[in-house]
Formats: C-alpha cells, sequence, structure tokens
C-alpha cells in the first residue's frame, strides 16, 4: 500500500518566514498551498508554485477562512453562500499561479478552522463543494467525517488523509490547536507505518481506531517539519 | 464609428456600496470589474459577474495596487515582479467567477493610480504585461501614453479609451483625483460625440488635442454616474 | 424620566460612506464612534470626534471584532485574552482623537456581534471588562443580560439602552441582523415613548417586557436614521 | 559620552514571529514598538510593552504606513493630513497598552518608508509632527536631516540616532532596504565606538562623515541582532 505525504506550506507572508518549504518539497508528493487569507501572499504563492515544479511535486489549493491574524484558526460564522465565493476567489488566485507555470490544480483541501467546522457540519462542507463545483477537482478531507460523506455525496473524488503531526483523542476527533506542538520524527513515522501494515491509529487515550487514508499530511509550522517529513519518506520507501 | 461604453463597476465591499452597477448594467458593453484590492469582495465579484451576464456585457478584470483604504488611488512603490505575481492573484481570482458563470475574461484593465503609473512608467507597464501573458488577453489603456507603447510593442491587443466623467489638462494628461467629481451627463455626451466625428477632446485650457479611442469610460463612482451612461447610450444610438 | 439618544457611528470607511453623521449628530447626545476594525479609519475617527465636539455630544468608543468585511457582525471565537488586548487597542486609537480635540472618553459599547456574544458570554463580558479597566469609564449595553450582571459585579457604571430600530423575539433578545431593516419613525418614537411612560416593550410574538433603559440606540445605517433620530428627539422634548 | 542602545521591535504578527524580542531587551535602553500598521497585532503591542517594563526599557511608539504585506518598507503617497490621523491612531493604541502597564510613552520614531521620506520631505515631517502634538513627546530621528531641522523648528526634542546595522552612501544617505543584511557584531560595534570617540562613520565610499548622535539603533530583523546588541552594549560600558 503507497501512502502519499502532503503538506501544508506556502504560507510565508511578506517578511514573514514560515515553515522550511525548500527543505520540505523534496519530501513530499502533495504541495496544499496557502491562497493569501489565512497565509502567504502573490509573490509567496507564486514561489512556492515553482518550487513544487522544480520538485515534481502536485498542487492543490489551500483556502481559508479570510484571517491573516489567527491564520485561520479561529472559527468564524459565514452565511454559506459567501464562504463559498470566499473558496472561489482563492482557489481561482492559486490556479493562476498553475495557470502561469503550466500546471494542473490537483485537488482543495481547506485549512485551519474551516477544516473542522467542515468536518462537523454539512452545510459547511456543501458550500466547500459549490466552491470546488467551479473547478471540477478532488477534494482532501479527513475519513469518516462530513468530509468524506458530504464530498462522496456530492460526487467528487475524496482523497482522504490522516495526521502524522498531530493527535486523536479519545472519541477519533483530531485535536486542532492554533500552534503545532513538536513531536518526534520517528514516532510519526512508526505511527503512520501502523496505518499502512494494520490500518489503525492510537488515541490519546490508547485506544486504537480504524484509519483509512491514501495520504498522510505533516504541516510546514510543525517544529522539525522538514525531519519528520524525512523520516515519513524513508519509512514509506522501506514500505511495510 | 462605433463605440463601446465601458464602465469600472463591482466596487462596493461588505456593507460598504459604490455605484448603482444594476443601473449602469444595461446603458455598458464592457464591464472592468474590481477585484478586491481597492474595492470589492468575493461576493461582491461573482455578483457583478452574474449581472454582467444577464445584461450581455463583457467582463475584463480591473486590478489594483493593494490599499482598500485609498481605493486604489494612492501611488505605492512596488519591485515590479512584486506587482506582477499582486495582479496575476486578483485577475485568477475574477476568472474564477467567470469560469463558473460560463463567460470568458475579454481584457485587464489596471486600476487608478497603477493605471496613471503605467501610462509613465514603462517598468510599470510592463510589469503589466508580465500578468497578461498567463490570460493572453488585451489591455484596455489610454491611447498615447507608455499603455499602448508598451502593452503593443509585446504584442498585446490594445483597446483605447478615453473618459467622458475626466478632464484633460493642458498637456494632454488625464486629471485623476480620488473622489470623483460631478459632470454635466449633455457635456459629456456632447464630448463623446466629438470625439467619435471630430477625434478631438477640448483640455482644462481650452487647446483640442487628437483623441483616438475605441470605447469611452464611466466611472460607477461619479455622480449621476447612471444617468451619464445612459445619455452617452442614447447619443452612440443616433450616432455622428 | 429623561432618556439620552444614542448612535452607533464615524462608521464610513475611505471612499466608503455610511450612514449621515452630520445630519443625526444634531439630534443625539451620545455617539458611539467606531474604531477601525469594524468600519471606519483614522481620518474618519478623528473627523467624527470634531462633528461630536462641534455639537456637544458625548463620545464613546465602540470597538468591534476584527472584521472589515462582515462589518463585525459575523461571529468569531476569540481567545478572551486576545480580545481585550483587541479592545485595548481599538479604543486607545479613539481616545488619541479625543486627546487631540480636549474631550473625555464618555464610555465603551462594544460593537455588533461581539454585542451580542457578551449579552450571552460571561467570558466574553468579562475580557471587554479588562479591557475597560485600562480606561475606567463606564459601560453601555443591554439591561437584563450578561452586560449589565457582569458589568456591574466588575465594578463598572452601567449605562442600560434600548433599541428604537431593532426588535425583539418573544424571549426577550434583541434581533441583530447583519443589514438593517427601515423602521417607521413614528412607531420607533411611540415605542420609545412607551418604555418611558411604561417600561415595557412589545416583542414580536405580541407580549410585553419589561425594559429598563436610560438610553435609547439608533444605528447610523439604518435607512432613514436621521428622520428616526429626528422624531425621537422631537418625541423626548415633549415628553410623556 | 553616554550612548544609548534603541531597537525597533515588536514586529511579529499573529504566528509570525519577527525578531527575538525578549533576547534582545536585556542589552538596550529604548524600544521603539511596532503599532499594527507595518509589523504587529494587539497582543503581541502588549506582551512587548509587559517585556521593556520587566527590563527597565522606555518605549516609544513606532509607527507606519499601512502597509503589512510590505512591512512598512514600501513607500505610499498619502495626503499630509490622512497621515497625521494615521500616526495618531497608532500612537494612541500603543499609549493605551503603555497606561495599562503604568509606563509613560517616552517618544515616537517613524519606521520604514515613513523614516526615509520624512528625512527627505518637510511636508511629510510636519505631519508627523501634527501628529506628536497629541501626544507632547519628543522625536526620534536621523540627525542632519528633515527630521531634525522640522522637528526642532516645531518645538520637538530631537533625539538624533546612527545605525549599527546599516551603511551610509558616498552621500551620508542611510542605505534603506527591505530585508536587512548581516552584519558582523564586533565591527558593528567597533562602528559605535568610533562615533563615540571621533563623531564619524566611514561610508560605502570610504569616506569619513560627521555623526551626532545620542543613540544608536540595532533593527530586531538584522541577522545576529542579539549578539549585535549584546556586543554593543558590552562596549559602551567599557567606554571609549
Amino acid at each position: 500500500m503507497a501512502l502519499a505525504i502532503n503538506c501544508d506550506m506556502g504560507e510565508s507572508f511578506g517578511l514573514y518566514k514560515m515553515g522550511d518549504d525548500a527543505g520540505i518539497m523534496p519530501y513530499i508528493t502533495i504541495a496544499n498551498i496557502a491562497c493569501g487569507f489565512h497565509g502567504s501572499d502573490p509573490t509567496v504563492m507564486h514561489k512556492t508554485v515553482r518550487l513544487a515544479k522544480a520538485n515534481g511535486v502536485k498542487v492543490g489549493a489551500h483556502p481559508s477562512l479570510p484571517d491573516l491574524q489567527g491564520f485561520g484558526r479561529r472559527e468564524m460564522k459565514m452565511d454559506p453562500k459567501e464562504l463559498t465565493d470566499c473558496l472561489i476567489y482563492q482557489v481561482g488566485a492559486l490556479k493562476a499561479f498553475l495557470d502561469a507555470e503550466g500546471m494542473p490544480l490537483n485537488h482543495i483541501k481547506p485549512h485551519g478552522a474551516l477544516y473542522g467546522m467542515a468536518a462537523r457540519s454539512e452545510e459547511i462542507a456543501g458550500a466547500i463543494c459549490d466552491a470546488a463545483d467551479v473547478f471540477g477537482v478532488a477534494l482532501l478531507g479527513m475519513a469518516g467525517t462530513k468530509h468524506e460523506e458530504v464530498y462522496t455525496k456530492r460526487g467528487f473524488r475524496f482523497i482522504p488523509e490522516f495526521y502524522a503531526d498531530l493527535d486523536y483523542d479519545g472519541d477519533g476527533n483530531l485535536i486542532l490547536s492554533r500552534v503545532h506542538a513538536a513531536v518526534d520524527p520517528v514516532q510519526a513515522a512508526a505511527r503512520v507505518l501502523r496505518v499502512i501494515r494494520e490500518q489503525v491509529v492510537r488515541t490519546t487515550t490508547g485506544r486504537d481506531i480504524a484509519v483509512r487514508a491514501t495520504t498522510v499530511c505533516v504541516h510546514s509550522d510543525t517544529p522539525a517539519a522538514v525531519a519528520i517529513a524525512g523520516e515519513l519518506a524513508r519509512a514509506l520507501r522501506q514500505g511495510p
């Protein structure tokens, strides 16, 4: 069983640096590139698309709620129609940089608080589908949530992922935080291998829960993200 | 000689209203739609594109310097490469709404201070061309400026315009202001007819200067813009 | 029983106009001036403070969640400490314009979604108090909500208000909307007089509920706000 | 001759880090704290003010042109009155955090492109004075420029500075860049000592020019800023 490594990246903004995109890019197969609403700016977007191209990495759009100061990790109440337009705008902007570099848009993966909201709310997940309709690409999300249910029902190809650098609570829900804690690269790789071999992950309460996924995510702003991505890539090459 | 009426529009933002887009749309043939950096937001953009579609109006992108508070009418020093990316972003965002409605992107017309900067600077006009290269569409600008010289040299189709609601100074330069003054609809129409019949416009110093143009612009935020557009449309129907 | 008229104002932004501040100012006694996070900008703030001074109107700060596009009318999840700092920033900015004009800060009244959140959440109301501690002024809010309970417990002078241009639902809760509907000036004045004479207001379900208030609010972005304010002022002069 | 070390700081934004404020603070005597328009946010401002207080460091406001993406290092054409209001807003916001911590506002030092514009333009320097009038504090700037001429003429106390980490060109003008280059801490300290002993600095063309200053500036975003500040503090303790 092959597993793609995806990474949320391109999140620097102006003079502000976030993550080591150039360091991580060689280890991954899919880049989810920020679109300027939680991080990034036009110049960073163009640069990150070029970096992905140079590394043969597929690119998806990583749109967010409009909240630069909160890095898209604060929930906001948005009207679903307004949210759809907000996403069309961001994905269209990213697609233009892909057009400039002759690359296709591979998929869409909502960011941060929006990702979490869509995992719980059919209405929010539907608003994301309404935006994706314009582009006709796959949606990347977490298996076993409204992501999968709504996206699949709406006819989108669904790319299920799990997280190498985030924990799952006793109910099997992802523990999202505004600042990502450090994780041990070797333990992260071991967790990934276990998903491949046994299709389970251990929660913070010590229970094993089933995980179906075709890709594993590393955040570029997790401490030591390059080491984690490198260790994952090594483990996946060795295979189960 | 036929003359298209173009209008800068879609410049409302959130609860803030600017111009009467629904009122003007029936009188025009080309809409230059704001892209969120000097005015507009994703919802306004989508709505304005739909309004253009319903009225059979062609749509161009109207990107700007990033300055919402200044409505894109304050000059900023931007690195040309940074400017190019800033424009690709905006035009791509608008194009996504056109894709959503099955409409083509007709052209690009830079807004406000950027329009004025490109009329004087070969470097700025070149940065605009670099962005337009991604989309392969015509560029709309003022005849006899760097707009025409640079855009044409770079191989773009150039759509020359003049202004029904702005004056030209003694040197033949457009007088740009942050807030547009009221103009008389009948006088504006007379000025347009004179351009059609005699290819000249009178400057504020009373001199006639040659004007080559295939389209005339009305700003949606000029007072009585709907009346001006209506009067122009009536005059143009009657013809010379 | 005297009743002060307060008005949320100074909400224009750059070239965007919102409300007729100059028209309303003569009829009111208290202005709640926006601080740039849901509307307004530094120039608008200074101008509005000067306008209040010229009309002998007291000025309070009207800070908001950081959401210009949503006009502060979309709820956001903010950490209470982060919210406190966000409010200190805004009130401090307004206070500087008051200092410039030699006027005191009269009170603080949170805006929009934040006003609603503070009416329900002790934690949010407490975060507002933490910000108000820096300035030592009264807090303006709705009687019978967490506003009154928390602000009073924390030792602030509480200025209770009710709304001339918003309805109350069957549970006695204010019906907040993103765009304010038109109301009839004469009916609004009648409702206010009833509060003065009988201390009750009729809900949308036809029930009378008790209202304790020392001030009545008119929003400057409600249609016909000037007429409403004028009618209220007239009714209050006549008295009960 | 004693020389104060001042540092531009508090320039992180949301999750984005800029500079090592906690590392630099022990070595400096004056902090110029960003006010949210080129960097910083309310939470960062409050935290930085507290850090200054804990280290016994004086605090000045470091306001900027409104340009977060450009970090205030891109020139913008602003109307002087609009600029004055823009500065009153920012300084007022910072002052509120100082009030919260019981600290006085020590001075104002404009940031980035605005600093450079004020060094050349009497009108811009005057607009800064108009804002400073509200607060009645000293202005920190570069000796021998419009800073000194205009600020002094307007009756402000002028605090002249020079830069430990920026070069001066053959004409004696500071070479401002958007991203600060690395400098050697020991050479920087030697340059500072030379200013103290001989009141001269060597330009990039090898010429010595006179420098009058009572404070030396280190930017917190210059690489190795902590080492530079530490070396300067050591050199200054040893004295000439």
